[in-house]
């Protein structure tokens, strides 16, 4: 019985994950799912990307935290599109939880939404909010072994960001062993490395945005 | 009928953990439930503290982690007791796991047992696995504002430890914001600032498990 409750309640999640991927493309928006732990970078990220794609693309964001409004007022601050979602106990974003945030964001002034999931490395990798690709984003500061930790994320992810790539000189990461990690979970992921204090690799995982979204980069 | 199975799991859930507490406290060892991101330094904090403790206190480690047993093998290499759990997609221990993983361990033989929960701020904190008391671990490579946003751990825990101080030069780590954040949480919570990288705090963190163990520290 137990098992079969939980098998309908993630076909209902699915079924709204594809629902939020049809409103989003009827919209011509992309979304990407952005996932890594707490303080590993999400918001400083996106707030580099936006300001990397001014008068090349309209970038919206959804923010999953427990608690706070912190990084959506700071973005929107910015001037960006940004909402909400407190999640209370909550350790991920679910499809309905985005369902119900796609409403308060005026879709056709946008062309790519970032959502940035509750900071964990674990639980949002199993659902679909109907993104067309999650992010995995690893920090240096987590340590070199996160691959080989939790490969969920790796195996699921379409890019892997690795970021503070300015703080390598000031800790035991080693870059060999964190690829080398990686390659055995994934052979294959593109990795961009970035530095939100430096800028560097800003250029370069906005490229990949505007290649990945769904009318490849032509806004 | 979900919410009843749900209720039932979870008292049932936490009976496994009241006996995992009985089972330790038979033996005379005191447990810490050390709650922490994914690269926090969790496991640093560890191995120094068995240093740290070496002819004063036995210690013995349960692991938790999604795959791979590195951390187990680095903590044995030095001579410890450890026991790694590998927890598949779970983004926690569970009560059940630690009682399995008791059997695996030399109880008489330890004082003090350091339960290092899986890489997440969020889920690890609604079980009780058994643990005297709950650690809540933040790295300042995190940002100052994960009080704020996680608010769970900070009000559960009975100490909070602040690691990688000495990466607050090359960081936006603000530690009046920190505080700040955390006092709006839990005003009276110990913190303990700590570094592996230098040493600084170690010391300090060694008192409080020594200090909070239920011989109060006299081995």
């Amino acid at each position: 019985m137990k098992v079969a409750i939980k098998k309908n309640i993630l076909r209902e999640e699915d079924r709204i994950g594809a629902l939020n991927r049809e409103t989003l493309r009827a919209h011509g928006v992309t979304a990407f799912n952005l996932i890594g732990s707490p303080g590993s970078g999400k918001t400083s990220l996106i707030e580099m990307a936006y300001r990397e794609l001014a008068g090349k693309a309209a970038m919206g964001v959804i923010e999953g935290d427990l608690a706070s409004d912190k990084d959506t007022v700071r973005l929107k601050s910015l001037g960006m599109e940004a909402l909400q979602i407190n999640t209370g106990r909550g350790c991920h974003l679910s499809p309905l939880m985005v369902r119900d945030a796609l409403s308060g964001i005026p879709l056709d002034a946008i062309d790519i939404l970032i959502i940035e999931n509750v900071g964990n490395l674990v639980c949002p990798v199993s659902f679909d909010l109907g993104e067309d690709a999650k992010i995995g984003l690893v920090s240096v500061a987590e340590g070199d072994d996160k691959p080989t930790k939790y490969p969920l994320l790796f195996l699921e992810a379409e890019v892997v960001i690795l970021n503070k790539i300015d703080l390598i000189p000031h800790t035991d990461f080693n870059r060999d062993s964190f690829y080398l990690g990686l390659r055995a979970i994934n052979p294959t992921i593109p990795v961009i490395e970035t530095s939100c204090r430096t800028g560097e690799g800003v250029v370069k995982w906005v490229e990949w945005l505007m290649k990945n979204s769904i009318n490849r980069g032509e806004f």
